[in-house]
């Protein structure tokens, strides 16, 4: 195979709307590791699936082909059943920083490998760098003795973790091959396979902060990543979950962080806590340590009531290097010089609170970047003061701006108001969860 | 346009089936030239427009912007009409050798520029290389000179003319993404434009020794050439002409250059001497020397009797350095130290004579090549003793195998004699041309 492999021949198969075998796909993968296959191939050959799509098993082979470019983890060592969840992008999504301790204290393990924010989403590395001091980067062993003793560490993607992955998005980014589902699925579950977990919770995000604006889209995606997830031999349950508003009341690192202490210590705005009851009491069922979703449920709350998920997350923190001052006082985490209220310019209730605009403005404001290498303000951000659905009165704050000048608070001034629609009439309440795709 | 270029978003507007402005597609090629848009972007924007296609209107625009990457000839001082041939290739087809000075006899200029052979199909430089001395690299002003001094120039492609086509040419070779109808016409245009012509005959081959297989997708070609051409401001024919069977008698670089003198001293094959007299038809009309076709042929009929397209051929061959001794004593063209006959196996007719195992068969024993920088051997190939639709006796030569060893031409004997199909009826005549294009 490899001797003979022709990667013109691999690109016109695809062009032409054949499917690919396993083996072919796997030696395009190894070769574009080694230089057989160039990156103008690649990118005609992303093109050429884009346009003729994957079927589930070249989508597998994607995948596994992929993971098996890197280091696999496999945390021997690690006795409980180990389950992650991933998130699609969102803004205000801090949901995994209390949901990976929670979870760990109700004994499934969670081995979490997260990204950074970029564009209008944030990302859970840095939100976890708002606290001074945790380390985002553990080598493996090291990391396999937090997940042991702690059940739970959160880190960044190391290099040697599906690297073509890595080389193969950036190339997406830059070819207008991003959108087409089965190159999403492969490269989100490429990543997550080579932590080692047995089962994946995902949270496909649907609406105008979201990557997928639509449900239909949305579904497709759910749909085909619990299917090659499942293909690939892992437990994978996804959730259709709103984000055409913001989560929670935070935008912005330490806003965010600091609102996931709130919820970890059993408060929160109720929209956190319920997006994070939902995700952990699938992640306690795919992890055995419970049999239906409402027992997982009552198990999840107790832990927040008993402080035991806090309890996780200060150790966790305690074992990345980070400050446990600052998470006992998460008031430390807004310490930005500028805030700046945006009020209410009439009596009403809140129609819409948009959360695309939202997120732009928070990367405006320092809280994300637009280019991989950015750094970010990890005080900048936006406190919402009221949510969607609320009612607020004229002359009421809509939200407190953070930023590092008053300069630069007042420039978003504007755009954080334009991101409020105001109505009369008391708006439909909107479901967190949409829909539930399981096998 | 230029300061907010963007090329992601260009690739984006092809893969969902927009079209593109000229603007966009001339900025395009423009960064592509500065490096403003990657070689991977090319060949992503490449298959996408493989698979939803260019308009007439795009194709133009891709047509032009190739052009213009480069140096486009003008040859002020050429007063006649500048009319020139392409094929889109062939075996056995040394057309252009005896064409081009056969019409400049008849009062129309033509400067050519021509191909290298590659892969199965030969190239009219290599064939003219087989006359010592000859250079196929003139200066475009020495090009000039000859165009207006002999009326006829043939020369090589230089790096200086669409060098855009040259690249994008190399990328659509290892991308998959040669056969699409738009792609060709821009390559061939932009090439041929670079030349200065006022008109454009194209030579559309059909058939197994062809790039197009069926006239379908051939006759395709050949609209869209001649479309996109006029649209361009040209006078452009196109002729769909068989390539199931090689043209003439002879493949192989020197034994097709002997043919084409042949042919230029009112001999040669039926067939060579019939595709010759057609396409120059064509040119003649329009370069405005003639009104009518027959007319045409028959002012090309009187230039072979009288020796008028001959005598131009050593004029130029002079003014390009080679030596007129070997075009006056063609036999000289032919000297390969082995020559292997392959007879007939039984008596027959000749049903079919694989135009395209002929040519593999050619590039084997030397007279072509499967890399751009390989070197051919002017002495090795093919000459056929019967051709499609002949009869002949069991134990007669059906090909003589020329070769620059035994061995060589011995390795090639069962390949040659499995390119004759021989059948006990007479097979039905095939038309030189199939159909003719016009606006």
């Amino acid at each position: 195979m490899k001797g003979s492999f022709n990667p013109v021949q691999m690109i016109r198969s695809k062009r032409d709307g054949r499917a690919h075998s396993a083996a072919e796909i796997h030696t395009f993968i190894e070769q574009f590791g080694t230089g057989g296959v160039a990156d103008y191939q690649m990118s005609a050959w992303l093109m050429a699936a884009f346009q003729r799509g994957l079927d589930d098993q070249e989508t597998v082979a994607l995948t596994e082909a992929m993971l098996h470019s890197g280091k696999v983890l496999r945390l021997p060592s690690v006795k409980a059943y180990k389950v992650d969840k991933h998130s699609t992008g969102g803004v205000g999504d801090k949901i995994s920083i209390c949901l990976a301790p929670l979870v760990a204290a109700c004994g499934v393990a969670v081995p979490m490998i997260s990204g950074r924010g970029l564009g209008h989403t944030g990302g859970t590395l840095d939100k976890l760098e708002a606290i001074p001091g945790y380390r985002v980067e553990l080598e493996p062993k090291a990391f396999e003795r937090v997940v042991r003793e702690v059940g739970v560490s959160m880190i960044g993607q190391s290099a040697e973790l599906a690297p073509a992955d890595r080389r193969i998005y950036a190339l997406r980014d830059v070819t207008a091959t991003v959108e087409c589902i089965p190159l999403i699925v492969a490269s989100i579950l490429s990543k997550k396979l080579a932590e080692g977990i047995d089962g994946l919770v995902l949270d496909v995000k649907v609406g105008r902060g979201a990557f997928m604006k639509d449900v239909e889209s949305a579904r497709a995606l759910a749909k085909a990543l619990v299917r090659v997830g499942s293909r690939a031999g892992k437990r994978v349950v996804a959730l259709l979950t709103d984000m055409e508003a913001p989560i929670g009341r935070s935008i912005g690192n330490g806003l965010e962080t600091r609102e996931a202490i709130e919820t970890l210590r059993n408060g929160g705005p109720a929209d956190t806590r319920e997006l994070t009851l939902t995700l952990g009491a699938e992640m306690l069922v795919l992890g055995r340590a419970e049999r239906s979703l409402p027992a997982a449920r009552a198990r999840l709350e107790r832990a927040l009531a008993d402080g035991s998920g806090y309890e996780r997350f200060l150790r966790m923190v305690a074992a990345h290097g980070g400050d446990v001052r600052v998470v006992e006082h998460p008031e430390r985490l807004v310490r930005a010089k500028a805030r700046l209220t945006v009020h209410a310019p009439r009596t009403g209730f809140v129609a819409e609170c948009d959360a695309y605009t939202l997120g732009v403005s928070g990367v405006a404001l320092g809280a994300g970047r637009t280019r991989a290498e950015q750094a970010v303000d990890a005080h900048a951000g936006i406190e919402l003061c009221a949510q969607r659905g609320e009612r607020v009165e004229r002359g009421q704050p809509l939200a407190i701006i953070h930023a590092r000048s008053v300069a630069l608070a007042q420039s978003e001034a504007a755009r954080v108001a334009g991101a409020f629609r105001l109505s009369a009439a008391k708006p439909k309440p909107r479901r967190v969860v949409i829909a539930r795709v399981s096998r």
